[in-house]
C-alpha cells in the first residue's frame, strides 16, 4: 500500500537506485508492518537544477547525494512507529548503497484505506 | 481541480500516454463529477529500475504495463464514489489504450478546497 | 519543511528553472514563514504529451508556459495565509522568470509535523 517516490541526482548506476528502493521497502516491512509483496515505487533522477536542497538546514550537512523519499501510506501509525521507520530507512540506506544519514530526507503522506485501488478497479482495503 | 500524476514504463507511443490521460479524465468527469475543462495531468515515463511493483500483491498479476495513477482532489467524496471512480478508470483504460485491469493502480490524496490556486495567485475555490 | 514539486514543459534554460524555485522559496519564506535554509525542491520537465492542462478552466487562459507547483507542508496555516502565499508566488514568478500569472497553478498537501525526517533518521519536528 505504500506508494514510494524516491528522487536523487542523476548519474548513479541502476544498482544504486535498486538498493535505495530495497532499503526503503525493507524498512517499511519491518517498522510499518506493511504486507509482504506490497512494493510500489517510483525512482526518478534529476539534474543539478532539478534537485534543490538546503545544504545545512537544521545543521545537518547535505550534499549532492541527497535522497528525497516521499511515502504515501495508510493513516494510523503512531509517532513512535514513524520515528522507527525513519531510523531504519537511514540505517539501511547507509549500509547499502551507502548513503550518508544526513542525506536521507523523508516525507509521509497519510490517507484513509478507501483511497487505494491495487488493480481490477476495486478498492481492496475498503 | 484534480491534479493527476500518471506513471508508466518508458517505450509507449505518445498516443498511448494521451489515451491514459483521457481515460482518467473521463472517469473523473463521470464519477467524481469534476467540472468540464478541469484537466491537469503530469504523465511520466520511467526506466526498468525506476518503476517497481509487487507483481502478485493481493493475488493480482501485474506486468511491465502497470500504470500508477495518483490523484490529488478535493475531500468529501464518499467511499462509494471512490469505488465507482476506480471501476470506471479501469474500464476506460482497458478499452483505450488497452491496459489490463490488473495493471491499474490508483491512489487518492484529498485536500480542502482552499488548497488550490488555478492561476492569477487566487484561491478560486476558497 | 516544505517539499516543493515544480513541473513545466521542457525547453526552458536552467536559469529559468532556478528562478521558478527561487520565487516559490521566497514566497514561502515571506508568507508561510518557513525557516531560513528550509529549501527542498524537485523541478521536472515534461514533453507535450506529459503535461496536460485545461487551457481555459475557470476562464483563466493558460498556455504551454503553465507551471504546476505542488507543495507538501505542515498543516495549520489559515486560509488567509494560503491566499497570501498564492498571490506572492504568482507575483514573484511574474517578475522572474516572467511567468504570466494565469499560468501558475498551485496545490498544497498538508501533513502533521511528525511526518518529516530531515536527515539522520530522526523526526526533527516531532
Amino acid at each position: 500500500m505504500p506508494l514510494v517516490r524516491i528522487s536523487l541526482k542523476e548519474g548513479k548506476p541502476e544498482s544504486y537506485r535498486r538498493a535505495l528502493g530495497k532499503g526503503v521497502h525493507t524498512a517499511l516491512l519491518e517498522e510499518a508492518k506493511i504486507p509482504i509483496g506490497d512494493e510500489f515505487q517510483l525512482i526518478t533522477e534529476h539534474d543539478g537544477a532539478g534537485l534543490v536542497y538546503g545544504a545545512d538546514y537544521l545543521d545537518i550537512h547535505r550534499d549532492d547525494d541527497v535522497v528525497f523519499i516521499q511515502i504515501t501510506l495508510n493513516e494510523g501509525r503512531s509517532a513512535e512507529v514513524k520515528q522507527a521507520l525513519y531510523a531504519r530507512i537511514a540505517e539501511l540506506l547507509a549500509e547499502d548503497p551507502g548513503v550518508r544519514r544526513e542525506n536521507v530526507l523523508i516525507s509521509l503522506l497519510e490517507v484513509p484505506k478507501e483511497n487505494w485501488s491495487f488493480g481490477n478497479g476495486e478498492a481492496q482495503y475498503a
